[in-house]
C-alpha cells in the first residue's frame, strides 16, 4: 500500500545494551521505556504483580488498618560505604512504615532519572533495590520512570511509596508519650550521616564509617510481641535524634531528659562528628528506631531488642517528664544539662 | 548553667514568610521543614490522616483487592493553560488507579524541590493539588519534601502514589482485549501535549488550546455501572494513544484497527500538530480513558459516557482483530491504511 510507512524501519532501534547512557528517551514513554523495563526493572524487582505491567498494580485484599507513607531519596553520592541509593529508598519506606507500627506489605518506585546518567549506575541502583526489597519480604509492586535534560538533577533520584497493616491492638504514635516513660534507641547514633560526610570530605580513619540503613520491620515486630506498652516509635533519620525527640516533645507535650552518656555511638564515628564539629545527635540514623515505653516494660523491652541483630546495642537513653513540656533536655558527662533545641534549617543537606 | 546552650537563641530562626525562596533547610528536616508543612502542606491537603504527622498515615481498613500505583511528574513549564504540575501530579495517579478499575481512596506527595525555587509558586502548586484532591474526593494522607542545590532540580517535581479499591467483579488488564472488540475514547485527543507544546514553542492560536487535565473515577464508575463488558481500560498520557493501543495490541496478543477519522479532535488542536508536524495519535492526553469493550456492549457504553462531563465526545474509534496480532494499524481518510508503530523514544520530553 502506498501510504503504508513502518516507523520502526525508519527509526532503527537498537537494543538497551547500546545505550550506555540515558537519553531523555528512556522517559518518552515508547520502545525505550518498555525497554528498561523489561531488561531492568522487572528482572531486579520480580514479582507477579509488578510484572501485569497494569496502570495500577492490583493486590490482595489488606487485613486491619492501612499504613501509607511516602519518601524521596536524592543522598549524594549515590554510593557510600554500607549502601546505596537503592538501599536507602527500601529501607527508609519500610522503617516509616515500621515506626507506625505496620507490617509493610508493598513498595513503589519512582525514579527521576538526568539524561546521561550511566544506565550501568542505573542498573547497580536497581538490582540493590531488587536485593534488598527481597531480604526484608516487601515487593516492589509498581513503578514510574521519568528522564529530564542535563542540568536539571543529579544521576538519580528515588521516590518510594509504601502500603503497611497495623495489626489490631497496635496503637502507637508521636503524641502517646507520657511523663515517666523510658526512651530507648536500638543502637549506636549517627552512623549514616557520618559515612556520608566522611566521603564527601574524604575524611579517612583507621575503619571506615558504614551506612546503618537497615530494613526495621523485623525487628519492630518482636518489639511489639514482647510488650504492648510501647507508646511512641520513630525512625530518627534527616535531624538525627535531636529532631525526632523533639517532634515527639512537641506533640505529646511532654519534656525529654536524653542521659549523653548512655548514647550508643562508635568511636570512629564520634571521632569524625570531632573532626568536622557535628554534634551526633542532630547526624542522621537510617537503621535505628527511637521507642517510647511504659518505664515498668523498658528492661525487657531492651532484652528483647538484643536478641535481633539490630538490636543488639539497644539501650535505655533517658526518660519522658511532665516538667518543661516540648523541650528536650540533655545530662552531659559532666553533669551539666543542655538544651537540646530542633535544628532551624540543614545540618548536612542531601543525607538521604 | 554554664554549660547550657539554646540554639534558638544562637540561631534567629525567621517565620516562613520571610523567604521569599525555598533554602536548602526546607528540606532539612528540622525547623524550615517543619514551618513548611504547617503553613503550605497542612492547610492546602487539609485532612485528619496527614495532620496526625506520624511516619506513615494510619488509614481505616480497605475492603476488597488493593490497587497501588505511582507517578512522577516533571512537566515544564509547571503551570499552562488548563492547569499545572499540581493538577496533573492529583488527576495522574487517581487515572491509573481508576484505568486499573479501582476507585480510589488515598494520595501521597513526595515533593522534590530546587533551591531557589519561589515559595509563592509552591504554594500556588501546592494549592492547586489541594484543591484538585478535595474535587476528586481523594485525600493527600502522606507527604515528604526534598530540597536539592541550585542546578539539580528545575523548580519543582512531584511525585504521587495512590491507593485504590477494586470493587468485586471488576476485572480489567490490558492483556483482557478480544476479537471483536470495540476501541471507545472518551473525548478529545493530543489536547494536553498540544497546550504544552504551544506555551514552549510560543504558538497563538485564536483559541488557546488547554490542558484536558482531569480526573477519570467518577466517569470510569459509570462505565463499570453501565456494562461489565469493558475488558481494558487505559488512560493514554505519554507516548499518547498510539503508545495505549500498542501496549495493549501486545499484551493481548491482538491487532487493533483505528478508523482515524472517527477520532475526536479540536480544530485548534489538530492545527497546532499540523504547525509542528506532529501526529496527534502519539500526543499525551491526562483526562481521557481508551475503552475496549465486547462490540454488543459499545453503544449503550457511549451512550453512558456522554451523560458525563468528561465523556460527552466518546466514541468508537476502532475494533480489535485476531490479525497482525501485536500491531495497530489505522485506515486513514483516504481510505489506505498505515502501521501506528510504537514510538522509539521522545517525541515531546517532559510533557507530564
Amino acid at each position: 500500500m502506498a501510504d503504508s510507512i513502518d516507523i520502526d524501519e525508519l527509526a532503527c532501534p537498537v537494543p538497551l545494551r547500546d545505550y550506555p547512557a540515558i537519553v531523555l528517551g528512556h522517559g518518552g514513554g515508547g520502545k525505550l521505556s518498555a525497554e528498561l523495563v523489561e531488561n531492568l526493572f522487572l528482572p531486579a524487582f520480580r514479582n507477579d504483580a509488578l510484572a501485569q505491567l497494569g496502570d495500577a498494580a492490583v493486590l490482595p485484599p489488606g487485613s486491619g488498618r492501612m499504613a501509607f507513607t511516602t519518601d524521596s531519596f536524592v543522598v549524594r553520592p549515590l554510593f557510600f560505604p554500607g549502601g546505596s541509593i537503592g538501599d536507602l529508598a527500601v529501607h527508609g519506606t519500610i522503617n516509616d512504615l515500621a515506626a507506625s507500627g505496620a507490617q509493610p506489605r508493598f513498595l513503589s518506585a519512582g525514579f527521576i532519572i538526568e539524561e546521561g546518567f550511566a544506565v550501568a549506575d542505573l542498573h547497580r541502583v536497581v538490582r540493590r533495590m531488587g536485593e534488598a526489597a527481597a531480604a526484608a519480604g516487601v515487593p516492589i509492586v509498581a513503578g514510574d520512570t521519568k528522564v529530564v535534560e542535563r542540568g536539571h538533577g543529579d544521576g538519580c533520584y528515588i521516590n518510594t511509596a509504601g502500603i503497611g497493616e497495623v495489626p489490631d491492638g497496635v496503637t502507637i504514635g508521636p503524641h502517646l508519650a507520657r511523663p515517666g516513660d523510658a526512651v530507648i534507641i536500638s543502637g549506636t547514633i549517627a552512623d549514616h550521616g557520618m559515612a556520608i560526610m566522611s566521603v564527601r570530605e574524604g575524611l579517612e580513619f583507621e575503619s571506615t564509617i558504614e551506612s546503618d540503613t537497615a530494613a526495621l520491620h523485623e525487628l519492630v515486630a518482636r518489639m511489639l510481641d514482647a510488650t504492648h506498652e510501647v507508646h511512641v516509635l520513630r525512625d530518627p533519620t534527616r535531624g538525627g535524634m535531636a529532631s525526632t525527640l523533639n517532634e515527639i516533645a512537641a506533640a505529646s507535650k511532654v519534656g525529654i531528659v536524653l542521659d549523653e552518656t548512655s548514647l550508643p555511638i562508635e568511636p570512629v564515628t564520634q571521632a569524625a562528628c570531632d573532626v568536622l564539629g557535628l554534634d551526633p545527635l542532630f547526624v542522621a540514623n537510617e537503621g535505628k528506631i527511637v521507642a517510647i515505653v511504659a518505664a515498668d516494660a523498658a528492661e525487657s523491652l531492651v532484652a528483647a531488642m538484643r536478641e535481633h541483630p539490630l538490636g543488639r546495642q539497644a539501650a535505655v537513653v533517658g526518660h519522658v517528664t511532665g516538667e518543661h513540656p516540648g523541650t528536650v533536655v540533655a545530662r552531659t558527662a559532666v553533669g551539666g544539662r543542655r538544651v537540646i533545641a530542633m535544628q532551624i534549617g540543614e545540618q548536612l543537606p542531601r543525607i538521604c
